[in-house]
């Protein structure tokens, strides 16, 4: 064999081996991802607790969902603050609510929220069903009453006839809880699946970039993963802000004790469920304060609040790229034609 | 022939006599309707000036009609007010703006709004494109200016890359003009085609009750057909409010003098736009002071105001029961999915 003959073979032996080691790195990546608990989004619709999702429940829940008349004003509906063109939630520091007051945490995403181990920042609902009780009724939010709603619901003849179709068999479908628990049957639509993370974990290796491939390792690394892992990179459980060193005050206000308030436990005094980071590149400004409009530097601050590790910008930056494989694919909703008023319907209370 | 033969046959020729007059009369009735000038929603999408109707525009209008960034809040898009899930208003008095201010005025709908001669109230926007450009800069609703508009829509890439494929072969594709142009073509699309005034209009003798049917003739009886004429029935032409008897100060503020406002012509004090009555039964309250709402009051209101008639209770039911015919099919929209933010956003202005 001539000398450009075995160059030739040489180097093509060294490229099918160089393959072979990156395939095979690419698949022990893949493996310690999986190993560490981070999931691909499922596909159909999850099973809820006492609650089965009917379509009927589904459209019900969905028209409620885009209904400002849930509001005490007419002004505000959930997708107010749970914008479903904005990642689910409405990109301001805190919402906007009542009367224009200003509620006391950042919106979190309804995306995927249904993977969720429980509901709020603080996890005060156990479900989204309890959650969707919750803005209804609250002062800077939509300021409503169970009874006002109710009455609201009943004056327009076709809210009852889809309740009574969505709860058959019910004497008294026109309910406060049955209106949260059609919303929690749209909820449970509203996942965002195949991510370009989802579809690497699924075997794609071209799905993440070499840069996100290296988020992934430092996200590892680095001790992300101790929290922020399952389906929904987090949302599990319950963790102090601020573990190794606390944030400044603009980031974690003293009033806002989180699940403290919840627990009256000294324990949980700044304790918050650990952020879902699942389309976290569509929801800035974040954390619970919605301080912080920038990635790189949300992910720097976590490194030091909670791991007591200064990432470099570059770590931070890094690590960012990667979560920005967490978009998935957004659902798509029509809007609903909504019923109609009648006489007896309660008028807006501005 | 026996005696019970000839009574059948007696039976059989009278009925359909009766049919052939009944038919009869139903064509002249509807010949009348079209001599007033009535006109079924057309089809297709309409030609407004300067602005080809593309479906590139079309989307890219319809993403800036739901993008609340395109308010200094961030929390008010265009569908705050005109709600496509409720008849194309917000069903306020007047709507909620900017720090929960008030407007002035009831806000009117955009569905089959580019079939009016000009927008507004007083007609102060000769088109749909002109029209758009006033929500948005108005301290009390949306509270933005064309700089900062133009700086968000410019900050991301999306925006840019779908300005470019709208409006083709221009330089600067992202300005403040072009946005009202694409909200105008999107909103060229928000027509209600078939309502059953329409479908009866169109020969189909069943799609109207006796009801409506007497409710028709009543308004051409009546003289609404004077200024609430053509495929909007309305929007075609000012008159003024109370032109025989100015109704109470609670329905005609006095001080909103209309169109005096933009003309400062003293003819046109108290001068609006007829209202345009399709889907009216979509839209309480009524009239510009959004003060009334009961859609047979309304219709009293306007036969002592306008025609110097009192209409009995019946009357103004029965020409009430006819204008629900003129509610026609919403439009389907898939709401849109939003470009993502960028650290180049401007950040909400609350």
């Amino acid at each position: 064999m001539p000398v450009s003959q075995q160059l030739i073979l040489f180097v093509v032996t060294m490229c099918t081996a160089c393959l072979s080691t990156t395939a095979a790195a690419e698949d022990a990546l893949r493996e310690r991802a999986k190993a560490a608990g981070l999931k691909a989004i499922p596909y159909g619709v999850q099973h809820v607790a006492d609650n089965p999702v009917t379509r009927e429940k589904i459209e019900l829940g969905k028209m409620l969902f885009f209904d400002p008349r849930l509001s005490a004003s007419g002004v505000i509906s959930c997708n107010t603050c749970h914008n479903l063109g904005t990642g689910g939630d409405d990109n301001l520091p805190t919402s906007v609510g009542h009367g224009w007051q200003k509620g006391p945490r950042n919106s979190p995403t309804v995306l995927n929220a249904v993977f969720n181990k429980a509901q709020f920042w603080d996890g005060r609902a156990e479900d989204l069903k309890a959650q969707a009780k919750g803005p209804v009724q609250a002062g800077v939010e939509m300021a409503n009453t169970p009874d006002a709603v109710v009455a609201t619901l009943n004056s327009m003849p076709e809210y009852g006839e889809r309740f009574a179709r969505s709860f058959p068999g019910e004497d008294d479908p026109v309910t406060f809880g049955n209106m949260a628990k059609a919303i929690e049957a749209f909820e449970v639509t509203l996942v965002t699946p195949n991510a370009p993370f989802d579809q690497w974990l699924e075997g794609n290796d071209g799905a993440l970039s070499d840069g996100q491939k290296a988020g992934l390792v430092l996200f590892l690394d680095k001790g992300c993963i101790a929290c922020h892992n399952g389906v929904n990179f987090g949302g599990q459980d319950y963790f102090p802000f601020g573990l190794i060193k606390k944030p400044g005050a603009d980031i974690l206000p003293p009033a806002d004790r989180g699940r403290f308030e919840v627990t009256k436990t000294a324990t949980d005094e700044y304790v918050f469920r650990a952020a879902p980071l699942r389309n976290i590149a569509l929801t800035a400004p974040y954390f619970h304060s919605g301080q912080v409009w920038d990635l790189p530097q949300a992910v720097a601050i976590m490194g030091t609040a909670q791991l007591g590790k200064e990432l470099t910008p570059e770590e931070a930056g890094t690590i960012a790229e990667f979560l920005h494989s967490l978009t998935g694919e957004q659902p798509e909703v029509v809007y609903p034609v909504l019923p109609v008023e009648t006489d007896a319907t309660p008028r807006p209370r501005l």
